[in-house]
């Protein structure tokens, strides 16, 4: 009962299958209830057998996340701009322009649902992890340069925590200039110590 | 087939039914999956009519929204310490504090929910709006007495929007030590300019 595929990928059979359970479950959280979303309408809407579905990712929650995932870190890759300034620029504003996207919402709302509802790790974590370790290395290069670059944590806290705030609280994404508003403040923090 | 009250509040029979139906939410939201939560399961649980559920709140959204501004505005009163350093210590320690109760992230997941299942008002604009008002007034009184406060926007950006990000993100709560800390960053970036 593995259905037509969409269109051909690359990366065989398992990317394939993989990338059309992808697009079955942002279609579903786009059009759906949270309450109504499940294993069965992710394999009706994709065409892959319930079991696979269950082998492969175990829980509804653990695919989300595993969906959220895949989404977050393709959607803003970090840049090698030469400064320090101009790699927090493009992150900030490429971030900016990302929680912009009604997708966007959506997943970081699913990222919350899918946790709570069966108790898997975090997605947000992972992301988190997975992306820490991009942003560390930009870090990194600005401190071989001779700059001075903040922590880690300096960083998801004055640039990314209210860029996500933005979104969740003010319901109204930050924009581009607010984001490199974020990177200044940052920026003066690390000149003042 | 308005069941028997819990224990008698001030207020009015209003103010009754409305302290039942906010005590049987907060105990579903702990007890069950998001996407089984209903009006009927909600008047099962605190004995109060459908049509009394529905003609007050009108959706489970609204209701949900209605609860989690109530207590999120309860957890946290702005306190008047004298000093701005004060106010602010003690409100980023009280949030830290409230954000860290298990309810607390219900409640932020809740928020969540609720908004996108039934396309009402963010429940989290309500609450900021309430505490922005009680926020102004700390940072309008610092100002009286001569004190160079911060912009609310960059109170919440710098100090609130961390300490939410740390339970949203890292799915750990930053802790008083912390909180205490951001406000020195916002208090650094306030003198620096």
């Amino acid at each position: 009962m593995e259905a037509e595929q969409p269109a051909r990928r690359p990366g065989g059979r398992t990317a394939r299958v993989r990338a059309a359970v992808h697009e079955a479950v942002v279609d579903l959280l786009r059009e759906e209830e949270w309450g109504d979303l499940s294993i069965a309408l992710v394999a009706e809407r994709s065409g892959v057998h319930q079991t696979t579905l269950y082998r492969r990712w175990g829980t509804l929650a653990a695919l989300i996340d595993d969906v959220v995932t895949e989404r977050l870190t393709r959607s803003s890759p970090v840049q090698d701009t030469g400064t320090l300034r101009g790699d927090l620029e493009a992150y900030a504003v490429q971030v900016a322009e990302d929680v912009a996207s009604p997708l966007s919402a959506v997943f970081l709302r699913a990222a919350m649902v899918g946790t709570h509802a069966e108790g898997g790790e975090p997605p947000r974590q992972i992301y988190l992890l997975e992306r820490g370790v991009q942003l560390q290395a930009m870090l990194d290069r600005a401190r071989d340069r001779g700059e001075n670059p903040p922590t880690l944590l300096e960083l998801l806290e004055v640039v990314l925590a209210p860029l996500y705030f933005h979104v969740i609280f003010f319901n109204s994404p930050a924009g581009a200039d607010h984001a490199r508003g974020l990177v200044d403040r940052l920026l003066a923090l690390t000149a003042s110590t």
